[in-house]
């Protein structure tokens, strides 16, 4: 396989315009879309070719109401670590779409799957987590490609993920995603926007 | 944006043509191919904004000797974890590609970094880690779309080559890549050529 310059720019605007999205239109997304960006995940490295990852779509109602309650408990708290106006600044942040998404995904990692035979982890066992990060961002990659927004909440407490979502205790929580159409176009991102983090390049040293 | 039907099928030939590559030439990477690859890290998603990833270029001929001969060392020893033909078989496994590629590059994490100011790392502070496995699968596919490979060599001690590289002693090993021109262009997945791990399904549950 030999790429061409397309390919460069087209994976350019994609990683340039993929975005963290907190508003979600409550369009439902199609069938046909859904299967392709759950066939995108099977294209993810893995640590041995071990596919740690399992995914959990929460469409339970009760189940969902209860994951939004958990944010808001963990927003508050994490609000009230700032300070001053840094808080007046946290609270002002849209940090999730989790009422309007009309996806819900949590993406949790096998610790000691048989796939792999261990392969590749007996000094660093965390690359299974690893693995499962790839999947989702190869997920995330493909959605924006159909344009789909994908939006990553991780203020919440894994263990009662766990709990709501009634999983093999030995799972570990690795990402709870919002999936859905972005309600805007321009969305720049929210942290840009208000000022709380602009970019910083990249730490690159030489040994 | 609005992406478009090339934009999807570009992305899908990348992620199927994706490889751990371990047959390099020795080939030099040409500095403006290094440069995008460099750029292309910016784009990753992080956790606030905080782009906890630390990057080194190791081209010291001491210090990659080093690293080879901890690969070899942990190699040997991974071996002996198995037994009989599943020893053969590992054996018989070509795992990295660290003597040719002509760029060996350490991404680490830094564990507490200001940018960001901590959003979205309260209950999940693993998500600075997960910030730099994006990078590193950004940097991945957009070597790809450059027809250049990438190969990540887990089979290390990550504390020895902390200090090998005499880096920040916070700073946390994330991975290690190997990067370079492919050798040859067919190359089937190791892991599938030799029959150690075919691929499985993603396991998807509701809830």
């Amino acid at each position: 396989m030999k790429f061409l310059p397309s390919h460069e720019s087209d994976l350019r605007e994609l990683l340039q315009w993929r975005r963290d999205v907190r508003n979600f239109s409550t369009r439902e997304i199609e069938p046909e879309v859904l299967a392709k960006l759950e066939a995108s995940i099977d294209l993810a490295p893995s640590v041995g070719n071990s596919r740690p990852w399992r995914i959990v779509r929460v469409s339970d109602e009760e189940n969902r109401q209860s994951v939004i309650r958990c944010f808001e408990q963990q927003n508050l708290a994490a609000a009230c670590d700032y300070k001053d106006e840094t808080q007046t600044e946290y609270l002002a942040l849209k940090l999730a779409g989790l009422k309007d998404a009309p996806v819900h995904l949590a993406f949790f990692t096998e610790p000691d799957p048989e796939e792999g035979r261990g392969l590749g982890r007996r000094t660093m066992p965390e690359t299974l987590v690893y693995s499962t990060i790839m999947a989702i961002h190869t997920f995330w990659l493909y959605s924006r490609a159909l344009n789909v927004g994908v939006g990553w909440v991780s203020i919440l407490d894994p263990e009662e993920i766990k709990d709501i979502l009634d999983v093999d205790n030995n799972w570990q929580l690795t990402a709870y995603l919002c999936v859905g159409y972005p309600k805007h176009h321009d969305d720049k991102p929210e942290l840009h926007r208000k000022g709380w983090q602009h970019d910083q390049s990249a730490v690159w040293i030489d040994r």
